[in-house]
């Protein structure tokens, strides 16, 4: 497939987390599916190179969505009255257990990959179920649909219902390893994450396993800390000997580090220790505000996280959260953070745009290398937006019509989609 | 224009704040645009009506928006990173200066208008500008469109930049006095509503001949209230006579009670007198949960003012909130009330579907008489929703059609529309 060409439009990227940069009328020069930089003009060595022209569209990254569960999708926007262990196990639990069945799951997940390419989610790190088979197909369609991800096969062998528990940690860890095998250098793309439930679910034992797995199969690992305070105590009870949640991970060697790329979803309650050690270990945050209001878990301090230089992306956290969008992520991040400003803390000053911008784009995109931008080097990934259905009697500067886009866009405004210079949705 | 039919689909209504009515493939009977009820089979009396069969699609009471500023419209998702009181005077306050140019009013007005028609929102109460032309045309927009609402010219003689506030309070009366003149009479479902902006923007003088029009005129009232502990020391500051913000108003006659029908945004600070004092007279609250996160206000305590059993409707707030969407407010009152209950007051539990759905149906109609139900002697309003392109792989009953429709619906899912009987959209 063609890789090198030209696109021209109102381009948008963040710098870094306080500065988006926005130009009007631009190139992005894509050479095998990297980016080139951005430019006023086509510099000459470029000059033959294909030209797509996007008039007066907009040119953002690709979104980046670092948790989301693909089970969950079905029943997005459903069963919102409960909070998080209860909601796991009246709504959640059932659902997932459907996916030992290859066709249903073929069916759903077939919803989920054709909801996700119609959006302006570019990559994501995904929790299928328990179920290899399942797993496989969500991954065969990722590939298909031109997304790129990293999928895990989800481990659990306790503190779930029989019906969807495996029966103990040598069939999750054997189960793990046939699945690693079968698809780790399958897609180019679509990557096997190691992806324990979360602490409550996995036994020492499991847990154990899976950091031998991840030495031996270097994988990146996700899993969720620190949501909710009736779940932090009870990691507390399971692990007694641990200093903190997220020190129950690093036990067993699954919590960051140079060879162990990880994602923790939500750290809405991570205490002093648990933030510092995050930070020296380079774990990714993924923050789900609208899950976390959904699941009435309470608002995780992002203004912290990026005070201190952080690693930190959006996640939608479909069905936690209802929205599989990451512009909605982002409203709901700035909506929240103002909250916690006025409610909880008014030392920490909630986020604007440019901050929800990036940790949308840049921020999440660096768990997948150099992703998230347009800058020289970083791998291709645009969304081009059509504006045009927004009316506005006024003018309307570029910065302006991106904020707008973030607060009200939808699929319909969606007219081009790249992933690593490939065109996805022509 | 006919308004005798049979509606037949999925029918979903509020009975009551705590209960959600839903009947498949039933009737809803509408007779001179009043509904005669919902049957399970049409009565005999009624079998020579026209059927208009909406096959699958949900029909719920067409949404009531409470609050919103019309000429804020053109930058709803624009510039929401300060507090209540900047953001009026660097945003919406030069904004609606532009409405004195009745082209420009005349463009941003019919986008407005527009995006309520194609929404599903069929009822509103509405601030205009302060311009008496702008406020005629944005009037005559709504009811060309066959949308019901009341309108208000705003009222503003004090603490608003030269260009935009009134001169004195005799002009800010003799202007509102010929717009009430000219428009009182002139449409069905169109009607003025007195709108002094807030007590901040309205000297004594204002206020006092306000109450006096509304005596003369018996127009309905609408304003803002406690919406931030800024604002609220500042009406203190201004009014130093008054026991509470919400008496600053009631001095003047315009605060509720059976002659003054009245609106009040917000009510996120009211305290135990002002809320006692807003039961008594029957004022009706406007919940707007996105502008209260947007303009980092905080939650108002909608728990309570349920409990209470006090008229309550909600509001987008446009532009303080970005959405125009009462499905979105909808959410929004359940997402913010969850935050409230985690991080406020554990006493006050989180809203659910069912008292969402009732606040943006029945709560908020209740202001227009028998509006925002089936039941019989409601005037129907109606708007029809095809669910079928969010496609889900499980069975879904009709309560959970409705709460995915809630959660995730926009104007393309909204085949039809009625207004007082009226079919607005073909």
């Amino acid at each position: 497939m063609e890789k090198n060409f030209i696109l021209k439009g109102n381009v948008c990227y963040s710098k870094d987390k306080e500065n988006v940069i926005t130009k009007e009328n631009a190139y992005i020069i894509c050479v095998n599916g990297i980016s080139k930089g951005v430019f006023e003009v086509i510099p000459e060595e470029y000059a033959d190179l294909a030209l797509i022209d996007y008039g007066d569209c907009l040119i953002v990254p690709g979104l980046i969505d670092l948790h989301i569960h693909a089970p969950q999708f079905a029943y997005r926007g459903l069963g919102m009255d409960m909070e998080l262990l209860d909601w796991l196990n009246e709504h959640a639990f059932p659902e997932e257990a459907k996916y030992a069945d290859e066709d249903y799951a073929k069916k759903a997940y077939g919803m989920f990959v054709e909801d996700m390419k119609k959006g302006a989610t570019t990559r994501a790190c995904i929790f299928a179920s328990r179920h290899v088979g399942g797993t496989g197909i969500l991954m065969e369609l990722l590939d298909q649909a031109g997304l790129a991800a990293y999928v895990g096969k989800v481990n659990m062998d306790r503190n779930a219902p029989d019906y969807l528990r495996e029966k103990d940690a040598q069939e999750s860890l054997s189960d793990t390893r046939e699945w690693i095998e079968d698809t780790q250098n399958r897609y180019v793309k679509v990557k096997p994450m190691l992806t324990p439930r979360f602490i409550p679910s996995c036994t020492d034992d499991l847990m154990k396993g899976l950091g031998e797995l991840q030495k031996e199969y270097q994988l990146p690992v996700q899993s969720h800390l620190s949501e909710n305070p009736s779940e932090i105590k009870w990691v507390q009870e399971l692990c007694p000997w641990s200093d903190n949640y997220g020190d129950a991970y690093e036990h067993f060697g699954l919590f960051g580090g140079d060879t162990c790329p990880t994602i923790m979803a939500h750290c809405v309650y991570s205490d002093e220790a648990e933030i510092r050690r995050m930070k020296e270990q380079g774990v990714f945050i993924a923050h789900c505000p609208q899950s976390n209001e959904n699941i009435a878990s309470g608002i995780a301090p992002v203004r912290t996280y990026l005070d201190l230089d952080m690693n930190i992306g959006l996640g939608s956290d479909i069905a936690g959260g209802s929205s599989s969008s990451i512009f909605r992520a982002m409203v709901d991040a700035i909506q929240v953070s103002k909250l916690r400003w006025r409610l909880q803390d008014s030392d920490l000053k909630g986020l604007n745009m440019e901050e929800a911008f990036y940790m949308a784009t840049k921020g999440g995109g660096a768990f997948f290398g150099n992703v998230g931008s347009f800058e020289e080097g970083y791998e291709l990934d645009a969304v081009i937006l059509d504006d045009k259905t927004l009316p506005h009697p006024q003018e309307l500067i570029l910065r302006d019509r991106l904020e707008r886009m973030i607060y009200l866009s939808d699929d319909r405004h969606i007219v081009g989609k790249y992933v690593a210079g490939e065109d996805i949705l022509s």
